[in-house]
């Protein structure tokens, strides 16, 4: 019975999804949905390629409860809106079009950072033109292994926290053969301490 | 009307997990139910613990796929059985009734070793006796603060990976902090690089 529901559920967002896309596209907005691990660096990274990007940046944020990133990245002068499930460990479209609403933005990049999780988010289709994962390295080489779903769902993989490779004895073959048995996306590695790979991953972005 | 379903499915889980307490006690079994994000140190913290722990030690691995975690501790010697999920971000009483049988174990400590995820698991009580939280350095200071269901859900905390406090700019105060502020679950600060913290950890668990 479970089941059917889902099915429902995910038919219901799949709908709104398809009408958020047409809203981005009719205000010239380009979305990437940013998922990853609780502590991945997502909103250090977005933080980054605000500066490098070239173009008008907003952030819908998406949290169970709090809303210390929203506040991070305004104080940084990023335009951005606190998303709060109130549990819920994933965000849909609904909520992501309430969120652009609020965010009142045109001709710009609009990150929506998802809630820090591996798994869910990977079922639900945001309306986003683009799909980013942040995979840290102190998580391990494994993790393409281990979460096909995600790690299959994602257009480009940007692998954070590069320079703590060597302290943590991270087998960048061992992702990359993991990666490529699930995924065609392309590998950044990246390190927004020292600022190693990200001209390279804002490059592929402002290629889209 | 989904909620509703939820409300369901959980009592009858919690059904189930008070059938499981039952069980684990006529055997002697002792069970704690390790969780913590993707890459929080999980399967490495059981590996350690089992070898100071002074009692026989069983695994009950978690992933939604692939066994490869089981498969590690199996040829460190420790006995494991591996669940997938299949997608599931969460362990449920249900399927810890059929690993506690396969796993057949009498006066042991069992490890849950839950799926990678620092949401979904803190719904779902599955009869263990203690729950413990794996949370790493490099995940950040701010954790306790933006996952609260999670920390508020668990019996101790795990600092793992504290050999990379300097490196990342982890700072203790303000994890503990946002800690406090939601549960009374004691820290350990270990790291299974050096052993650092270990012993201690190990004391009290062997004290429950």
């Amino acid at each position: 019975m479970e089941v059917l529901i889902m099915k429902k559920l995910l038919a219901a967002n799949d709908s709104v999804a398809a009408e958020n896309r047409r809203y981005f596209g009719s205000r010239g907005l380009y979305v990437i949905n940013l998922m990853g691990s609780p502590g991945s660096g997502k909103t250090t990274l977005i933080s980054a390629l605000a500066k490098s990007l070239g173009r008008p940046v907003g952030v819908i944020e998406g949290d169970i409860s709090s809303s210390i990133d929203a506040e991070r990245l305004q104080r940084e002068g990023v335009r951005s809106v606190q998303i709060n499930t109130g549990g819920e460990c994933h965000l849909d479209a609904q909520v992501i079009r309430e969120g652009a609403r609020r965010l009142d933005l045109t001709d710009s990049v609009v990150f929506i950072e998802n809630v820090g999780n591996l798994i869910c988010p990977a079922e639900f289709d945001l309306g986003e033109n683009f799909r980013l994962l942040a995979a840290s390295v102190p998580e391990g080489d494994d993790k393409p292994f281990k979460y096909v779903p995600m790690f299959s769902y994602v257009d480009c993989v940007a692998l954070t926290k590069s320079d703590l490779m060597e302290a943590v004895g991270f087998d960048s073959g061992n992702f990359r053969k993991g990666l490529a048995a699930v995924s065609k996306a392309p590998v950044f590695e990246v390190s927004c301490r020292t600022g190693a790979g990200l001209n390279e991953l804002a490059a592929c972005l402002r290629g889209k």
